[in-house]
């Protein structure tokens, strides 16, 4: 399925400021980027840098002003689609080594002090993407998707007592959760087909079965219409813009459409894989 | 109903240490202490302190060496006793403004921060003793009893997390949630019967149609058991003993027994009212 | 000194709503309420209830429209007025016992975990008058006073790693390192003299020497024109409205003005006495 | 200089266990493994991995019984030295930009909240090399290095509070501040020359004018007699045995000896870089 995504971003720039930004849509496998444009007013010369995982920085050095950040880009997704019930989890046994750091606590997702709630809750399951589905249903009904509820600061340990978040908490809740359970998990910012409104989305990915599935515990967008932008152990590897500097943002808009026809959605609930 | 209660502390003192001790029954118009004797080896002199409430505080300075406490009493307990589903909820425009302040979150009971959860799984439940019940039900069902599992640092805000703790962690746990949803609520330590092994137990007090009912979420103990010692916000207020020097407790023992022959205890649920 | 203070109110009332206020200057022995009126727009019946300590709280319930509420008040201020270097701490082992309670951690002021860091810096300290400035000018001198950098949930654990806050915040900075080091302290709310802009400002209270002495580690108000409304263990037992129902405030303004001749200020520096 | 370094660890399984070892010598540049050897007892099929950044993993199954571990390795260092004074910091702008995630916040390292302290306090120094040292400097001063002061949940939020620790929570802390001044820094682990007791050590790196140099501000070991084990975002990514079953550790070992004669120690301080 292809879609149109663009994002524009712009700053009132007091000093020379650098910005690290994350907006372009990540080099995956399965996402293909047909083609793109970033337009930066002025044109200031760009670093690029592509992180393992297929996250694309882009650092720019911006004098006083103001700045403005255009991004547009056509991107084809192949997701891989399964019967979720057929989709099980990796033995820790039978990792790659190199997802098994997904498996450590991080800034936003301390799995190791959510641990013994994990077990009690989801430990008993039948293994597999059915299990991260029931901890994105706990999350959807015992957490209020609330504006405004949390700051850059909240915390899954902070989510699992305050019961409100946005986005981002709620998939932090969930990659702690899965970490606890030794589910391989990571935080994916993307563009967010039907997410109302439109606004750079929060999700998490899951490590089952050979292949990297996705999961959006707020049930506000289209698994199968997310372009993704960054993967990392939280939202701290993945915020659109770093700022090191002075410089305030003024205004933000971020937009995503279908180039194909939309077929009639099936009511079939399938998992949706991205490597 | 009568009980003999007793305490032994022992303690290596290293240097003039003031102890603080908070061992004895409490004053209370329905726990009357028919007799009782603290024994200090070496004889020293005590300041006495009754603080609201009915906690009494006991100051003694201690030269270097061994220190010992030994208490003894017999206390007639006259519980109040109701049926459960006849015991309401006082609403804040009739509490006692005495009583007001047990709705304030305190050091380990953050019912500021617990609110959104206590509404969501409490609040549509009917007011009253049994929907204080059902928040002792939540907390045994949810959190395990785990000695060692929790510090002297530990919080409700942290059991809520971790789903683990002692009796301390779940008073707190309990009080935190009933302050939130508005039921006055407080701390108390105790004596208590059928405590096994037996040792210092800490339950909590819900002010509820005009009287203090007594709640162990652990289970552990008999409601009708129980001889209060100290009661206060939370665990910050009824430590046993507080050390302004340098001593080790290198003993300590706690007992009690009834002096009534026991009846067949009644199968039947009863609320326990303490004032 | 005499002192005229006010506070207006207002709210908009949406559903029957219960308002308990803590506006009204506290009866204390040395802050002499010369005459006060407090009027409620609509007229509704007050309750009334003088904590120990003399905090004075009003209850109302309102019904849904909008609600005003006037307090104008003159206070003759007898304030204790001593040479700081003559006040010392008074020793556990002679402090009255009904003090004591102050020296316990509460929701603010974690004075159990900051006890290591208030020993490394002022352990060594002269006791008395003095050291209690010297961790005020501490707070002064590590804390930036910053609107808006703190919430109702922020506690001195975290104002201690955080560096930013509110006067608020410096009062349960000053309180949890104070009792950490045996020093017994409490939060007071205050109409303040010389604030600007003027505002329900909090300070601090120590007991020394027999007597608590007022600190104000902002460094914004005059001592000798504090008008103390609320005393208690930390914020959360003086707010000046606790809301139980559904308002919203529309509009507040707090003032307070000296009656007499302001005489040229000394610039000597004193210990401010309460009682 | 040449070490020998050597582990033995003992574990009592229970069930089916999967060790997640790292307590291999890393594979760097500078730092040239001569010979090495792994025996494990029983002798289990082992899977190796190296992360980036040259952290080796190794995993193996194993079944009910005692498990002995015992790895022995010859290793050459050849650190980069240099005048600390000629060591600046790289701007963000010229970062590499694999290095950058280094300046996000992590599990134990929540260098965004501690952001204004660190500016206040190290802020205005000069940058570089020497900036790092005053951090260190201040963690040893204002930290007391306690053993069992502190859990694995500890970080350094806590530290920062609790001021006390042990090698790991001192370069958190250290990371924390630089990553908040926007120096890059990492944790690693190490055999450690002269650490005494003999133990696994923690220590951090920044990245400094193109290179990574080391940093303990335990000041418990030599820099330059450092064989570094695991590299990591902080101790979340650098344990030296991950168990997901049930395994009791019964017993440790850990040495390190030079295999040179030791030349006096020149009393001059240098900056030991390594890579």
């Amino acid at each position: 399925m292809k879609f149109s995504v663009a994002a524009r971003l712009a700053y009132e720039v007091r000093e020379t400021t650098v910005f690290i930004l994350n907006i372009e849509a990540a080099a995956l496998r399965n996402q293909k980027i047909l083609s793109e444009t970033l337009d930066l007013t002025p044109a200031v010369a760009v670093d690029r840098y592509e992180l393992e995982g297929g996250t694309r920085l882009v650092r720019v050095v911006v004098e006083p002003g103001t700045f403005e950040v255009a991004y547009d880009a056509e991107v084809e997704l192949a997701m891989h689609d399964a019967d979720p019930s057929s989709v099980g989890e990796t033995p820790v046994a039978q990792l790659p080594l190199d997802v098994v750091p997904f498996l450590n606590p991080s800034r936003y997702c301390q799995s190791d002090r959510l641990a013994r709630f994990a077990y009690r809750e989801f430990g008993a399951l039948p293994p597999g993407h059915q299990r991260v589905t029931a901890i994105c249903n706990w999350i959807h009904d015992h957490v209020d998707y609330l504006s405004g509820s949390s700051t850059s600061e909240t915390s899954a340990y902070d989510t699992m007592v305050q019961r409100a978040g946005v986005c981002r908490d709620f998939a932090h809740l969930g990659i702690a959760f899965c970490r606890a359970l030794a589910i391989p998990s990571r935080f994916a910012s993307a563009y967010a087909w039907q997410l109302d409104p439109p606004d750079f989305h929060a999700v998490f990915e899951c490590y089952l079965d050979g292949a990297w599935y996705l999961f959006d515990p707020t049930r506000k967008a289209a698994l199968q219409g997310l372009v993704r932008i960054g993967v990392g152990r939280d939202a701290a590897d993945a915020a659109f813009a770093t700022i090191y500097g002075n410089a305030e943002m003024t205004s933000m808009a971020v937009s995503i459409a279908p180039l194909d026809e939309v077929e009639e959605e099936e009511p079939t609930v399938r998992a949706v894989g991205i490597a």
